[in-house]
């Protein structure tokens, strides 16, 4: 059995992890931490995990989280850098859903997420976990930084055209929508049912955090530097990203839809849907699937490519525990085959 | 492998009977019937199934469907006792997810389901699939009638008060609200979203039609006739049940907690709260859990008590695979193990 | 022109009052105190506001509030109560929205709102503003307090049945059912949207503060103590409150629809639908009005009333106005004429 | 006051019809019909009306009609030029809510709407009735027809650009987004509660009606032919229009914020918020507002503009009486001067 440590396990991140790990046949949870909800049952806090996670959250201590084969963090950003290294040079592997070790460059990172790198000359040893691209890598990694939510949405939507050159790459646009868990759990006036309910908005159009990472992932895929218009929206659901984008084609003639069908067939968790489909959210609830479908209306020159994930599964969570998963040498899927909840 | 049928499988609780048989260890869907869909893939009505469940619909086909172990009937109601004689007497044996075998008085279900019964002779041998009462019969039956939806929640939150003789029965409430799936995937405009989002009702108080089949379990429960009040409510939710549960005490001195939690200690499906809980509904999404708080408001002699289910779960598809697992003598819990969604 | 002004400005009824003042004919909006947003307009927060309120709010300063004819109170409880002595003697009339004058005996009040009360000489001399029983008092008053969200729906509800001694007085059940606007506008994670959206739950069973408001409005009613069991309950939904009452019927024979008709034939916002109705939360959104129903369920002897309001316009800032209208001897509808929204 | 009737009144654009001429000062409410309805208090069906319209729906009555000064289609494409011409015989006016009289050219609307055009003459006399583009026109029109909910969001949002050739006209991409009372009142399984809740999708990808409509409007702003990129989304709310429009600025030099406040300075209905802005859909909900924000991310070339309206008011039904208001020489804002409502 895996040994799994999960620091910062309030959120619904962790929650997100402990569900899906109750049920994996190959991993066993050995300490959740919190500060705030030390000695609290994790099923107290979470009635679901009732009769299926047993532990209670603890104060994080470096000899029990070095004594796991792998730490989670589930933590916000700027916490996971502090404890990393030790944990690291203690032969601990880490899987990072957090932000801190995502973009390659410091100076870069530092402007979005407002503080110095504690630990910049891991950034380049650490994989990014995103095995549709970086599977190999994954597997011999000691630190997977997992992608943002809308980043792996965005990214896998884009691949098949970017790493084949089919796109105009100073063109690229994604409006992007989340449901509100991706905000976390916190106590924010923005984030009450009265506010969110019934109604819908755009938000940092200005400048959203997971723009530059995106653009990273995309420049690397395309081999040059891309410009991508990044706009975010807030969706009154709790669960569900649909990410649409859109590229001007550089040769209106090629196959879309045989393009992505053979870029993902062996890829166990991305499904391209028949030609003319709409992706729904809610095909995914609860499941590590990404649904994809290529649209080019009124054979025109642009290409609409609609993506849909669970931002809580394959978003964050449930693409840990597929890197988790290569890491240690097991069945991609396990813990994960269980299909979404519909309706 | 338990070789299963599924009659009627283009309505919710068919979807959900597939997405759990999908994780069961030891079933396989053999066939699964729609007069309207057939030919049609099921994963192409319900894409959350691509890469879960395979076949197709089909038309209905007695020959198929006793070359099953066990077929079940997710069909409207007045539909399964047209088919299950002749399955039985293939021995092929039934669970039906409708209401045609739930009473016993062939002519109170004539009243309430405007038909006369076909098979009335059927309907005491019928065993009603309520495990935490009926466990050791439906074991060995035939043909088993799966409860409804709120008779499921009705009857496990006044089933220790009634064998116990500890309520008034002349002076029972059920006050319960239910989410729109148990309404089916039917196009009526009453259950259209614009027609049920952000708003709340009640109906049918005059009368519905789960009021008798509770009303004669609850009377098995405590041996004599009982008065029911019952005013069922529509919640904008999708899944999930709430029945707030209303009991005169005989005695006030009854430790209410301790006694729910004797009477469930065992049931792998009754999660009976801590003392002071309010359970949500979302905290059994997805699951085949029913979870029930118990109070005593202002030490007065008023029993109110909390229970919860997902409606398409424990309230139909689950309890009916809880069922299956019971007559193939296998774990009662096999393929219903997951945990509930949350958030 | 009535001069207004608002003391609490930022919450929920707080901007009810602005969005139906705004359109009253004959009042006009002087002032709006905030501590937290002074000097912020008021449109910049809520920008349904734009182009209809041009004040920004204010520190709270007494010789402000004291130049206007009327102040509401729209604040959280015990803050009215440090500033309504001074008001009232400078001759300002007074509406609060707040709990603090509501209950007669500051002993009991104490109890629910756990500080002693500041000013309990003026509990007997605030008229309860429910217009419905206390309309020739509230004319003439200068202290108004108005009732509570639920309490309005149960006291409307059960009014004709207890002024005329029909009902069982130990025996009464309020089985209530709110939005979460209710709740109020503060960062709480019990309120998030991924902690309320598609869930259901009850709260507060073991004692809600409106009971013994309730409780008091009843006794006054039925001319003796009465004992109700009062169960509120957290609706998916942004306004609306639903309740349903049961009652015991001392004599079967009463033609309750008669009955209730009669009671409010000259009410402008009570409107008792025809019998078999069930009222929806959504048919009153937005508007000042209740709308009842009343049934008798398999002919038996429980009364089931059920009633519903928007909890931000007659269970709150809707009903204040009505009061103001009174207190000032306008049209009792002045600015409360507009319908519901529906859809 | 102004004599109105109204054709098709059951479905949502019609009743938001009645709700608002409910209210307004110089117009009354003469006919409604409805061949399913007819004799049916319109009440009955809209409880939220009781009290406030006393009519009944009738049968279709060309007698009747005439006798109106000015008839409302509410009704589904392909019925109002049936009976449009007969009526502008006699003298009556006409505001048309559906599509028959929007587009120019009667062979492309038949591509589009599926039928032959019955009075394709009409189409160069009807006025466009979008009234910050054609408001003198309106004012002496027979005829109006009214723009759909989509086109009235998309053509106001690009207007400023295009009628200042700002903008590359080949590449306008507008990603919208509406809740699902602009599907109508009708019985789909696809606009269930339980299809459409907790979840999101685009749809109509290939091709939507609204397109030839925009289109048109945009070349006429242009002065010459637009390629747009359409994609319609359907979210989980009743009321609400999102357009998230993208322009490649030709110039990026020009000042949005100023261009558009400028262009809409006189507008009582069109509100450019402050630079920075997001607009909610919740903020217009109930109201004639349409609410616009303007963006060039990372001071790019790409203009994003984002734009809400209610889409049963000023993306019908208040549009409509805009309209009426104009023809009649009356007050503009006659009837819609209330603030949305917000929570």
């Amino acid at each position: 059995m895996i040994k799994v440590g999960i620091v910062g396990g309030t959120g619904y991140t962790g929650v997100e992890l402990l569900r899906l790990l109750a049920g994996h046949p190959l991993a066993e949870i050995a300490v959740i931490t919190s500060r705030e909800e030390a000695g609290r049952p994790v099923a107290d806090l979470y009635p679901n995990l009732r009769g299926h996670v047993d532990i209670a959250f603890s104060e994080p201590d470096p000899q029990q989280l070095q004594a796991c084969d792998v730490v989670f963090f589930a933590t916000p950003h700027n916490v996971a850098m502090k404890l990393v290294p030790e944990l690291l040079d203690r032969g601990t592997r880490i899987i990072d859903l957090s932000a801190d070790f995502r973009i390659k460059d410091h100076t870069l990172w530092s402007q979005w997420y407002g503080e110095p790198h504690l630990c910049p000359d891991l950034l380049s040893e650490a994989v990014y976990g995103l095995p549709e691209i970086y599977r190999d890598d994954v597997r011999t990694a000691r630190l997977v930084a997992c992608p943002g939510c809308y980043p792996t949405t965005v990214q896998l939507g884009f691949l098949p055209l970017l790493e084949n050159r089919l796109a105009n790459l100073t063109d690229l646009i994604a409006n992007v929508a989340s449901g509100v868990s991706g905000a976390g759990r916190q106590a924010k006036v923005d984030n009450l049912y009265a506010e969110i309910g019934d109604s819908y908005k755009a938000y940092a159009v200005a400048g959203h955090r997971h723009l530059p990472e995106i653009e990273q992932g995309l420049a690397i895929m395309a081999g040059e530097s891309v410009k991508l218009t990044f706009v975010p929206h807030l969706l009154p659901i709790i669960r569900g990203i649909h990410s649409t984008l859109y590229a001007t084609l550089l040769d209106r003639s090629v196959d879309l839809q045989s393009l992505y069908e053979a870029r993902f067939a062996d890829e166990p968790f991305v499904d391209v849907l028949p030609a003319g489909s709409h992706p729904q959210t809610r095909s995914v609830k609860g499941s590590n699937s990404c649904r994809i479908a290529v649209h080019r209306p009124q054979d025109g020159n642009k290409a609409v490519i609609l993506v849909v994930e669970d931002n809580l599964v394959k978003g964050a969570s449930g693409q840990a525990i597929q890197n988790m998963n290569l890491m240690f040498d097991i069945n991609e899927t396990a813990g994960l085959a269980a299909p979404a909840m519909m309706p």
